[in-house]
């Protein structure tokens, strides 16, 4: 955590926060804070700053918060993604939140398991708990929005070609396509298939709506490891 | 797994292997397979090819493998690591040995808790175990070499000019630097340091080696997230 995210009902006073949670137990046992110190903090879809520990009990902390800075940019960028098995699915959220995704689309594909879609991991109270983390990592404030779209074809077909106007839209698949390019100037629209990837079919509508198929290389990577990789190529 | 590796111990003639762990597990549960199937496999530290599954029973499988392709290229680069904390550690070896790094150096750092030294995963089969999963993943079957130097000074001033000589040697690190380069043609020697990053005299020390400063931008990545971002960048 190396920023404290607060959320509106933290605040007891403009500038004034009680914390109780497992951000009080990680100001007590990793920082190890006292009376006094300074944490740098960020308010949920707000500001950065810092906030002075002014009381510290077994149960609850209070801090003077003060907040100037603004968040770091996102990235020019909406993010398909066929939606990851769940264990995975948790650890993307945090990496595309530090990455700096504003916008992720969660998309059927043919090699997405039904049951995938059931995990409680989808739950708005669990996606928010990962995005938070990933924030916390990158020192933002600003929580990516997540999109669910179950029916690849009709999102595919009647929505993405409004998304991927005007941007660069391109598709991860392994094969003989162009590497991925690097270092652009323009926003992205990028999407990013299943373990075991895409299917032809999959690959031709998204072709139709505006993503050109490029490859990262031989090596099959897992998925948070790709969206990693791409980025970084990318911006 | 993309790749199913096989072990000397597997085998029971020059093309036979019969198979018993988990990744008889894996064929049957995830793959599905069934007698006549083939599947990729590779022979640790050698050669890539195919298996056909002769017999398959609850407790083994018997397959008859040809290899005959060569695993993809390794990066031309000597990674120098701070020491993860320990579940961190598990994950970084997946991500090296996918992500195709030839030899990894583990390093001792003052932000560096001393506790992590104690870990299980820096057992050899530990450390094992991790990255044959990273190579199955990548389809690779040539295991990364992993060194480990517990005391920082004598190795930075001493070995470490010698690894860094002739490649373009970087050492990952956040502040007013020069970005991380893209796309170099050169071999590189790459360090990247621990959660806090490293500490001023570790920088000057490093750069006496040959090592020059390069950032990622404002956003604090994991130390996963910015192996795999900084290799996609520097390849």
């Amino acid at each position: 955590m190396n920023l404290l995210l607060l959320e509106e009902a933290d605040f007891i006073a403009a500038d004034r926060v009680v914390l109780r949670d497992r951000r009080l137990k990680h100001m007590q046992e990793v920082h190890r804070a006292e009376v006094g110190d300074t944490v740098r903090v960020g308010r949920v879809n707000g500001l950065l700053g810092n906030a002075e520990l002014l009381r510290l009990e077994a149960h609850e902390a209070e801090l003077r918060v003060e907040l100037q800075s603004a968040p770091p940019a996102k990235l020019p960028l909406t993010l398909l993604l066929a939606l990851p098995r769940p264990k995975m699915l948790r650890r993307v959220f945090q990496t595309v939140a530090t990455m700096g995704v504003p916008k992720v689309i969660l998309l059927n594909s043919y090699r997405v398991e039904k049951s995938f879609w059931q995990t409680p991991f989808l739950e708005p109270d669990a996606i928010r708990e990962q995005l938070i983390l990933g924030l916390e990592q990158a020192r933002d404030s600003v929580l990516p929005e997540i999109v669910i779209e179950k029916r690849f074809k009709p999102f595919v077909e009647d929505r993405l070609p409004q998304i991927a106007l005007d941007t660069l839209g391109l598709v991860g698949h392994p094969g003989d396509f162009p590497a991925c390019p690097r270092a652009v100037t323009q926003s992205v629209t990028l999407a990013i298939g299943p373990e075991g990837g895409w299917i032809p079919y999959e690959i031709d509508l998204l072709r139709q709506s505006g993503l050109q198929p490029v490859q990262l290389g031989e090596r099959i990577l897992r998925v948070e490891t790709a969206v990693t990789a791409l980025l970084a190529r990318l911006f």
